[in-house]
């Protein structure tokens, strides 16, 4: 059984708890946050404090508070004996202080308290800095998903960099779209079923395989045509996106 | 009952001739195509036919073939009585023969032959000339689809220009993120179950709340980071969907 002490109160601290909770061979035997908010959320069997210096031993603490927060209660846990793991995908392991013992558990998932989400699909990726603790680590994360990734703090960034693209870059594509919906009166609905199977389609294609459309095939007559009805971002994005997917396609 | 002829043998056709097959109140009576070939993917029930000469009367006669054919094959066919439509989201009504009695229904949807889906969720968007004509395509368009929408070849046009945005543009962002994933060596699995949340968040959520990330936060020590490791096509991107999204969010 592992023991795992949870510090935190917001999305990702939340799935976590849930998924926690219900591994078999993990016990949640503590919550921290620094106040009671969000508390009535968390499943009230699970004990909670407001005060670090009331934690419990355990073998697993994890940190999944904001970003800027964690190299400082990192700090004010040096005295801790067990492995602790922050949860970002941006925040390096030696953020965490150094007297620690010290990980990462990232769950690669845009987490959000409203929304249910299968967390044994949600791929965690890990780092320790011992191969004991990562043992260590990937027993508890193999209680949690049944994707588990190892990558240290380097590759960890530059997966992050490729989930703005993935994540934040096509979701304001979605944004234009709606954008020009509204501008010419077309309801934005028309658009929603196309975008769900857009994603739907990468879960067994490459997006390479999955690329359709006018810059795909080159067509010029097509291109110039919308270009002559766009203007600033819009106009900017389609150019240099367009050219992009033709010299993928097109190479000269 | 509406009696049906169906032209093309394509990805489109293919999913329509499905929907036709299964709707209560329409006939699908034959269908056309120049040659036999993809025919074996078709209910072998439904009569067919590789000569224009030989079509049977119908009510609505569906042209789903390629884009650059429309007119040319709209132009073979003049002589016909019934309701002519083409399924095309780019080509103008009026690219059918002036002769006939016209109209559109274009589905909004990335349909492949490989590919299930529920065509009763697909939006599908219509136009005739004639308030009557319009009439009797609602009728079997409301036979095929719940989701249906009046747009004219304008609107339709600029409809376009936005599934470009939803559909190839995000591709492509799921595009760069494989590429970045490779050249570091880093399983694109990783980001899959991302992409499908990021398509499904839309389902129930305005693209512009689910916006999330250091450009919608106007993270610059993350986004100067970022820029740092890039470089080409990624770079110019990042940079413009990155000036674009902080604009929205952060209005000078």
């Amino acid at each position: 059984m592992i023991k795992v002490v949870l510090l935190g109160s917001g999305n990702v601290a939340y799935h976590l708890a849930l998924a926690l909770n219900s591994a078999e061979h993990v016990e949640l035997i503590q919550r921290y946050s620094r106040n009671a908010t969000n508390s009535i959320l968390f499943d009230s069997s699970i004990p909670h404090t407001c005060d670090l210096e009331t934690l419990l031993t355990a073998d697993v603490y994890i940190i999944a508070i904001k970003d800027e927060a964690i190299a400082s209660i990192s700090e004010k846990i040096s005295h801790l004996k067990g492995l602790v793991i922050h949860t970002s995908g941006t925040v390096p392991m030696h953020a965490l202080d150094s007297k620690l013992k010290r990980g990462v558990l990232y769950p690669v998932q845009s987490l959000s308290i409203k929304q249910h989400i299968e967390f044994n699909e949600v791929p965690l990726v890990i780092e320790a800095a011992k191969n004991k603790d990562l043992e260590l680590l990937h027993q508890l994360a193999s209680q949690l998903s049944d994707h588990i990734f190892n990558l240290d703090s380097v590759a960890r960034k530059k997966l992050h960099i490729s989930a703005v693209f993935a994540n934040n870059f096509s979701n304001y594509m979605f944004t234009c779209a709606q954008t020009l919906c509204q501008k010419n009166q077309i309801p934005f609905e028309v658009l929603r079923p196309l975008i769900l199977e857009t994603g739907k389609k990468i879960q067994y294609m490459d997006p390479l395989e999955a690329q359709t459309g006018p810059a795909r095939r080159n067509d010029q007559q097509v291109i110039e045509k919308h270009l002559g009805q766009l203007s600033g971002e819009h106009k900017e994005i389609y150019e240099i996106v367009t050219a992009a997917i033709s010299k993928t396609y097109q190479p000269k």
